[in-house]
């Protein structure tokens, strides 16, 4: 519930997640943080963005309850950024950014990245919304039922 | 495959699609945009942005095949913005989006709008990654393949 104060009277749940990572470096770093990046150099080199705007998305999703700082693994001087549990909630989101970037940014002969289970090294299976009995949903099967 | 100049290098699709959608008032239009609005002035009310803005975030979304422009619906002289089906693939973004606000973004006794299932009028399934067995997959059980 950090950082919220622009936001609190949205009632809806698209609008305030958009408002805290509807960012283009904040949703790289969160994709990074999942592949394991911890320090700010490893951030900036994998990025290649300046420091200025790299420290304040590191300082905004920290507010957010998104990234957590703690002492460098090594024990040396450094800080690292980990996801928090509310950060690694985030998978579904870095998840269907993949699969749409998959199925309609690239040429059909062009190579990508994949995101595999480890234990098999099987792609994912694709991420659709499902009704609550878990057939997969169109769009138009659904609505949003705003507050009365 | 329009507006990827930048990025035609990028082998990762969670980049890629950041760079096409990455992006607050892109992302807002798309919601709007799943909940039915079609015209400039409904998207300016509904979004309270700037028209300029506006007019940049819908056009990018043109070039990049995410909205289509067509003559208004009832005849009137309005152009309509409608999701084409490369944009209806953007469903799974929206709920991610949507499903992360609601279970973080929200205090416990906090009403906000709801994504159901028209014929039902239930809540959707949470939307997990899964392997192509089906079981639910946490972050650590997978891993980024990078191209060699």
């Amino acid at each position: 519930m950090n950082s919220l104060k622009n936001m609190s009277a949205q009632p809806c749940p698209v609008a305030r997640s958009v408002d805290v990572i509807g960012d283009r470096w904040s949703l790289l770093v969160v994709r990074d943080a999942f592949d394991g990046v911890r320090r700010f150099s490893d951030f900036q080199r994998s990025l290649g963005v300046a420091r200025n705007i790299l420290s304040d998305r590191l300082r905004r999703l920290v507010d957010a309850g998104i990234l957590a700082i703690q002492p460098a693994s090594n024990g040396s001087a450094y800080q690292e950024y980990v996801l928090t549990k509310q950060g690694e909630a985030l998978f579904p989101l870095v998840v269907a950014l993949r699969q749409w970037g998959e199925r309609h940014l690239f040429a059909e002969d062009e190579l990508h990245s994949e995101l595999v289970e480890k234990r098999t090294g099987k792609p994912l299976h694709f991420m659709a919304p499902r009704a609550i009995d878990n057939h997969e949903l169109s769009p138009d099967e659904t609505e949003v039922r705003k507050l009365s």
